[in-house]
Order: C-alpha cells, then structure tokens, then sequence
C-alpha cells in the first residue's frame, strides 16, 4: 500500500468508546487498498473495516463520501455502511489522521474477470444511479476534461515526442467534442475489478467510493467497459460489453444520446486512466511503497475506442 | 511486507475443497508479517489465516513449524492450529507456493510495551518451554553462535573500523566462552510483541513460529528480556525485567547455572539480532518492499548487558 499508519493501543481504546460496537477483539491491517490505511476490526459484536485517510484523499471531501455511502445503503445498495458514534458522527480522527468506521462487506474481488461478472456489474451500476438520484450533495469530478491536460502537462518532460503528439491531439479533440447535457449524477467513478465483491457467483458488494463524484451516469458506464469488458493482451471484448451493457439497460435504459455519445466517454475515460497512471509512473520515486500500474493498458484501450464507428462494436 | 503472493479465484476455490471449513466469505490480504503472504479467511464456518510460505522459509522446516503448532496446541497453548485437509496433511501448495491453513487467535499485540505485559510473557515462555518438551522433531538454531561469524563477514566491508572491531572481539569472546550444557529443548526464539496477542489485559496467544528451533531455553528468556525490558530510549527497564523473570520462574525455575548464565546469553541474543539487521540493512536494496530495522537498537542493548555485573541488575 502507499501509506500505512500504525494505531497505539490506547488510541484504538478510546477511538472504539465513542462507538457502540463492542471492544476490539482483533484488529488487522490489510495490504489492499493504495491510498488509505484499512483495518480489518473484529469485535464482540461483529467485524468492521476502519479507516484512515492518508494525504491523497482531501478531508473537505469526506462529509461527501460518508454521506453518500449513508445514504446508498439506505437505499438497499450493498456498499461499507458508515457507522456513527454516540455522538452522531460518522467521521472523527484516529492516529492523527481522519478517520472513520462502516460495515464490513462480505464477498471477495475477481482477481480474473470473466463475462459472468459483467452482467452483475451492469445491473449494480445502474442501480448505483437510480439510487443516487436523491442525495443531497455534490462533488465535482476533478478528473474529467478539465483535469486532464495539467496532467499531462506534468508528464510532457518524460515522455518521447510521439506519444506527446498523440496525447496532447487527444486532449485537444475532446476539450472541443466532450458531450453535454447528458444525464447525471453520482457516479462510482472507479469501479475496478478490486472495488466489486462477489459470493457464490453473485456480486455481494460495491466499495471504494473515494473517487465517486456528479458527472455524466454514462461516463461511469464508459469506465466500466474500460475496467471490463478487455481481456488481458487488450483486446476488446465485445461480448462481454454486451452482458455489461444489456443489464444496466434493464435497470436503466440509455438515452439515444447516452448511446451516441458512449464511444467517446469510453475514449476519454481511457485517456483519464492512461494520464492519472502515466503521471504518477514519471512522478513516483522508483523506491516508494506504491505499485505502479501500467499506463500501457489504457493507452492501448484509447486506441481502441478511437476506432470505434458504431454502438455494433460495443456488441449492441 | 517483505513479499505478496496474490491468490486466484479458482487456485483458491480448488485450495479450500481440500479442505472441510466450508466456503470462502472473505479473503483479505494482511499487512503484517515480513516472512510470508498472510490473509485473513471468512468461510461459513468460521475465521481462519491462510498462509504461503515465501523464500526466506526452507520448505525443509516446515513440518517441524506445523508439526510444533500441532503440538502446542494439543497441549494448551493458545497458537495458531493447523487446519488438516480431507487427506490429513496441513501442508499444501497455493500459488506455486508451500501453503498451510490456521486457526484464527484473537487477540491484538501492544504497540507499545508496558509493565503489564512482562509477566503474562514470563509465564507464556515458561508454559511453551514446558509444552515442548515431549515434541518429537528436531531443528538446529542456525542463528546462535556458530552463524554469527558468517552474518558478519557478510556486513564487514559496509561498517566502519571501530564498529568492526566491536563486534568481532564479541564473536571471539562468544565462541570461547558461550555456555553449554544448559537446559535444552524448543524455543520460540522471536517472542517480539508483534508475535503476542493480548485481549482485554490477558495473554491470549503466540504467532509466528518460523524461527522456532532447538537450543537453551534460557536462550528464549534472553531474548524476551531484549524484546520487552527496554525502553523506547533503550534503557534496560528492571522492573519489568523482574516481572518477566519472577512469572517464568513460578511454571518454571531457572537452575542457577542458566541464572549465572543469563548476562551472556543476552548480550548474545542482542548480537544475533543486531547481526541480522544490520546483515538486511547492507544488503536490502533500498527501494525494497521491506521495512528495514535499526541495527543500533540492538548494539545499545548488546553494550547493557556487557555491563552486567550480578543479576541484580535484572532486578533480581
């Protein structure tokens, strides 16, 4: 993991008594997860997750998040439900960092995605949607075409002079062609593999909402068939698009203009994986306790989607 | 961690049939331990830590690792119990490595060391040197005298000449005069606090039996004075050193030549783990997933006990 924070003894002791859960009975720190420090806690009433927000995540954006897995678990979404404290607050501070309890979700991630995932994780996605209609605050995605060419500015110095052609013309193409008004809302934002859990082939869960924001609800379609729907060697797989795409529809149909504009979302999602991996592969130190992921893979998948000349590609 | 072993869906699937625990709920890959890949597994049935054995672990020794625990908890002690498959063995292979299912032990370990903790050591030592005394299998402690030469011609040409001189006029001195004779028999020998849990103020069990071995069960108590009796500061701390010492003595009284024995076997242990850090500490690449320990910590205790005059000044 990036960051790992160790918690005393007696600051675990008294972070439990402002809750209601019981005394700690185990408490574990788990290697998964990049940007926070999680704890796996086991108490005489049951297992929760603890968290501390380590420096990549912003403490403003945590009354955003914490609300938002409040009030998707009230509405039936199997996601980390926050737990409040006897005061009423779900969020305080542990070892010095922001911290917070929820629930623990049973259910492990497919460490090899196949096209039986796809349809559940369509049908989830949707449901995400629908039930994040009502909630109350907002957070703008920092990630979408705004964000993207100071990223790729901090890249520009380590990068050869073709790849720089192709990616700035890209940056350029969508700051002109980005769709609007499409219909939005909360989406996920990151839906990857490692934030799906599963049990006895059925999805048990959706976690990791630390990138959720308001954006286009088919831009979080788009990631997923970016994240989905590619095999190994980069290949597009269009049945597996299908699966994904058929079962969000049922939940919640695509627009005509969702649709039509679904091959540039899953291109500009591409280049937004491709930028946040290619910055962070020129920006870490070779040493540090991050493990970087290929920029490669998005680049490929880019390709891709800029190929794409109708929704038959995506197999419907 | 030292090293991280991830485990696929259907190895794991096929791993667990072998077994009679039930399902998998939760598989969780934990941060702690520096030798091998930990998870944390939910079934149906109950917690349970799966374990792959990474290459600083000889597959030679494992039986006698599992074949110890086996043994221990037959008789009490509360350490993690292999689980047998269907075919009797605890010992398999999962992701190409050697892998063995656990019970699960609650508990958590102190961060930070206290008083407190000293005698529920003393008495835990004493039980598990007593509880070893009938187990069959054999392994030689390649870490007393006769492997600290090697470890330190292995970080000669990285320490300076005042240091250098230092420790070999130590090896000297231990291959002339470390005891023998002693009372003899299996020893935890890394009984750090990483390696014991405690709940609700009480010892509640001992992990981490892969330097287990066969030598002076003096030679534990010595290294427990190391891991517990000092201060942050790496001042000796006598009282907690009587509180260790008077609650091993009450399961098992040390004879009065390990008593006259107990200031060079721990000025020894001090030199075996500063040997074997600062042996990691010259030969870790720097950028190493390994969290490298101060060798320093372990010379300042090697010069305490060089000091002791009696054992009084172990507060007995």
């Amino acid at each position: 993991m990036a960051v790992y924070t160790e918690v005393g003894d007696a600051e675990l002791e008294s972070f439990l008594a402002e809750y209601n859960i019981g005394t700690a009975q185990s408490f574990k720190g788990i290697a998964e997860g990049v940007e926070n420090t999680n704890y796996v806690l086991t108490t005489d009433k049951g297992q929760y997750m603890v968290t501390l927000y380590e420096k990549r995540v912003d403490p403003k954006d945590l009354p955003f998040f914490l609300g938002l897995m409040d009030h998707l678990a009230g509405r039936g979404i199997n996601c980390p439900r926050p737990i409040h404290g006897r005061d009423g607050n779900a969020l305080r501070s542990l070892a010095g960092k922001p911290a917070a309890i929820t629930s623990f979700l049973q259910g492990m991630w497919p460490r090899r995605t196949t096209v039986q995932h796809c349809g559940p994780i369509g049908e989830a996605l949707a449901g995400l949607h629908l039930a994040g209609r009502d909630f109350a605050l907002k957070r703008t995605n920092a990630l979408s075409v705004a964000g993207w060419r100071p990223l790729y500015e901090g890249c520009r110095a380590h990068i050869d002079k073709t790849l720089d052609a192709e990616l700035g013309a890209e940056i350029d193409f969508f700051e002109k062609n980005w769709p609007r008004g499409l219909p939005a809302g909360v989406i996920h934002a990151d839906l990857f593999n490692d934030n799906v859990f599963f049990l006895n082939d059925r999805l048990s869960g959706l976690i990791d909402f630390y990138f959720a924001c308001n954006d286009f609800l088919a831009y979080d379609v788009a990631i997923c068939l970016n994240a989905w729907c590619f095999e190994s060697d980069n290949a597009f797989n269009a049945t597996k698009a299908r699966a994904l795409l058929q079962a969000y529809e049922k939940v919640r149909p695509l627009t005509d203009e969702e649709r039509a504009a679904l091959p540039i979302l899953a291109r500009g999602s591409a280049l937004r994986f491709m930028l946040t991996r290619l910055y962070d592969w020129v920006n870490t130190p070779k040493d540090a306790l991050v493990k970087r992921k290929d920029p490669q893979e998005y680049l490929a998948k880019l390709r891709f989607h800029r190929g794409v000349r109708s929704l038959a590609d995506y197999g419907l």
